[in-house]
């Protein structure tokens, strides 16, 4: 039988591999190649066809750097700088390796005594991380598998908060029906929350946007009266910080103050712009996010690690056990130190050191140098809109204030589609569309420093043509 | 500002690292040093505690190096043969190498276009589960971020199918009540889905098991009358493949058999189990697991995987799409070949190539060597079992199905607990406890094929003494 621990193959395959992807680096860097593989039909990729291989391959080492070749080629290039399409992080190298050292040792953070070094390094992580949010001791959190199941974690804790506190044991039948507000422009994960939480997506109510995309407040606060008249009880208002398509910042000063007038749970989105709360130049975008009861951050975005890595925060700490009500005898013992035991915050029991990658990066980089990163990435998304504005034919959805520009070339929404078709087809570039005020919109996202003027200006040219 | 993608800097820690884990990896092999890490009181742990750090460490290399070697020193040693505790895999090295490339790839998977080799070889190892299950070609499914959400998903699925299939538009309370027939061993994840899903944890029914912990099918058929008699809908009826603590199969096939009879969805918690379906040897102990609606599989435990990779697989692949409905225009391409946009099917939207440390090692070492593999550690645990059963002092639960074994020295519970204690501190082993039948019960899982006999024959000498 092949050898499937064998520490030989793994040190020569590891060195091999390592290389390889510090080539790629390199490469990605010196803008060698195409920012993204060629879009290949389906037919044409039948090599991930066949059945189940029986047999070990014949060479086990040139099996691997076969496959992690094959993988380098035919991914999204997400660490060369003419790669902007959607919010994926270009994880930064030293964030990667401790990915791959957590994988490797693969110890479960469910309860402290299997998690130890693990969960106190995501212990720490959540304090630094509410602590930039501006919260007290009281603030407490967790991270886990990504932004959806983050905003689920928070809405959950908010519904089974709700009203007599029966949703969880009795189901959301014993509760008043509920509603959720969030901007029309937030983010699918919201209202997939409602329907996966038992509350139905026609609970959901979309607030309409101004011209900016940012959340109406006297369009909010019109539909949460509305939403009482009819007997309805307001679960939460999501805040997005910032929107996925526009990157528009919703006012979350208002809809804080409004929450702690009415007492509604205030959720805020902050799976790619709380970030910005690391940038003394840029933070003030996420001004008011302090105000809410619960806060999604994916440091897989803007803070540049493997996915998945999400933290999701408590303003007060103890309504995070409100998520999930339970024991499990041959897990949890009795009388252990239960802040540690994560696994009863989070919806996973096994679950890696997910915080390691971000853990390392703080001690490696600093905290300095990761907002100074998200700042650049915001400097470069302005400077791309000034390009835009000033380049005849093109038209700017909004000055930006993420890292998120919409845009377009005068013309119809076929003339846009097949526009970026054409971009797509030479491959020095990745930008993808939207749907905004009905129209298509080309979009990019900044998400590598090293995105430069440069490169901006050959994606202008090459949509000119 | 430190340079955050500093290629010659991963270079060389990459090289390290890689050195450092093979170390590792040749010392538990070699069963030097401890199977787990001291239990540390929580006050001698207080290098967690310090606030975020602003400026980089004055040697990367270094630090990368410092806290790495930290990691292997304290986290659980999940590739020492004493370690022997819960249900987490000691990963494969080859698996471990895919999972690190997949990480500093970070390709995003829930649209084909930035997906496409990730996509592909997600879906090629989802036909090559589902025909290891059995089923034909209108079977499909997706991988997930863990078991509890997969058996969420699979619920989810099952939920929004009920009665009118109204639940996931206008919420629960538009459908009758529901209950979730269940073992009463099952894992605590299948109660935490009906709290999430707005259910309520009341309407799971724990059906009582027999002497052999597994679920006792004439109780379950008086819990489906007596609930069909309340009004109650019987959402569904969930086989565990096996039980956590015990290590139990359900009934599949009887259970089978009355759901297809009464039209109930039948679900199988697969996420420690179904991995026998690659062992000819053992393939039987999940006999009737193909008469399922939906299945949920743990690469993360008997097959070796780094955390998380969980199959969720639907007999009905149609169903898959069932789970969640929605759209997002920036993301979903109007006419894109939905079978590739895995988004739809998946609570994640940013999903990294989570198969590929499967896939791999599959293509590395053969499904041949995989299932020798979780067949090993199930003839080992056996193994243990007929030493537990030889050695005076020591009951026996229940000869192990799987790879999992209940045990105790005579005495009370006071006694197992100061056992494990003595063990735990003396370092050589790692083990667990459970509750079971009012009493507490020593548990070991062998999730490593290198435990052998010396390791056992250790293990009931330090519980002697």
């Amino acid at each position: 039988m092949s050898d499937l621990y064998d520490a030989p193959l793994f040190r020569t395959a590891g060195h091999q591999v390592v290389d390889r992807l510090a080539d790629h680096l390199e490469r990605m860097q010196a803008r060698d190649g195409r920012a993204h593989p060629a879009l290949q039909p389906l037919a044409a990729m039948q090599d991930f066809t066949g059945p189940m291989p029986a047999a070990p391959a014949p060479d086990a080492l040139a099996a691997v750097l076969r496959h992690v070749d094959d993988a380098i080629d035919r991914t999204m290039h997400l660490h060369h700088p003419g790669c902007m399409g959607h919010q994926v992080a270009a994880p930064m190298p030293v964030s990667a390796l401790a990915d791959f050292v957590a994988g490797f040792l693969n110890q479960g953070m469910a309860v402290f005594e299997t998690g130890q070094i693990g969960v106190l390094i995501e212990r720490q992580t959540v304090r630094w991380l509410a602590d930039a949010v501006g919260w007290g001791a009281e603030a407490d959190g967790m991270f886990t598998s990504g932004g959806s199941l983050g905003n689920t974690t928070a809405l959950l804790a908010a519904r089974n908060l709700a009203g007599d506190g029966r949703s969880w044991t009795d189901g959301v039948r014993a509760e008043a029906p509920m509603v959720v507000l969030v901007s029309e422009q937030a983010h699918y994960s919201i209202s997939r929350a409602a329907g996966v939480l038992g509350l139905g997506q026609a609970n959901v109510i979309g607030v309409k946007t101004d011209a900016d995309c940012r959340m109406d407040l006297a369009a909010l606060r019109a539909e949460a009266d509305a939403a009482e008249a009819r007997g309805q009880r307001v679960l939460a208002v999501v805040g997005s910080a910032c929107t996925t398509a526009a990157g528009a910042y919703d006012p979350l000063v208002d809809i804080g103050a409004l929450c702690r007038e009415r007492g509604y749970w205030f959720h805020v989105d902050g799976a790619h712009g709380a970030s910005v709360l690391l940038s003394p130049r840029y933070k003030h975008l996420a001004a008011g996010i302090a105000l809410a009861d619960s806060i999604v951050w994916d440091a897989h975005k803007l803070l540049s690690v493997p996915s998945l890595a999400t933290a999701v925060l408590f303003r007060r700490g103890g309504d995070n056990y409100a998520a999930f009500r339970q024991e499990a005898s041959y897990l949890f013992n009795e009388g252990a130190e239960t802040a540690f035991d994560l696994g009863l915050r989070t919806l996973e029991c096994t679950k890696r050191m997910l915080a390691f990658k971000l853990w390392l990066a703080f001690q490696v980089h600093g905290a300095d140098a990761l907002g100074e990163m998200v700042a650049t990435m915001h400097d470069r998304a302005r400077e791309f809109a000034a390009l835009v504005a000033a380049a005849p034919g093109f038209e700017l959805l909004l000055p930006p204030e993420s890292n998120i520009v919409c845009f377009r070339r005068d013309g119809d929404d076929a003339l846009q589609e097949a526009l970026r078709a054409r971009v797509m087809a030479a491959g020095a570039y990745y930008l993808v569309q939207t749907r905004l005020h009905g129209r298509i919109w080309l979009r990019i996202t900044v998400m590598n420093p090293a995105t430069a003027r440069a490169d901006f200006e050959g994606l202008l040219e090459a949509l000119q043509g």
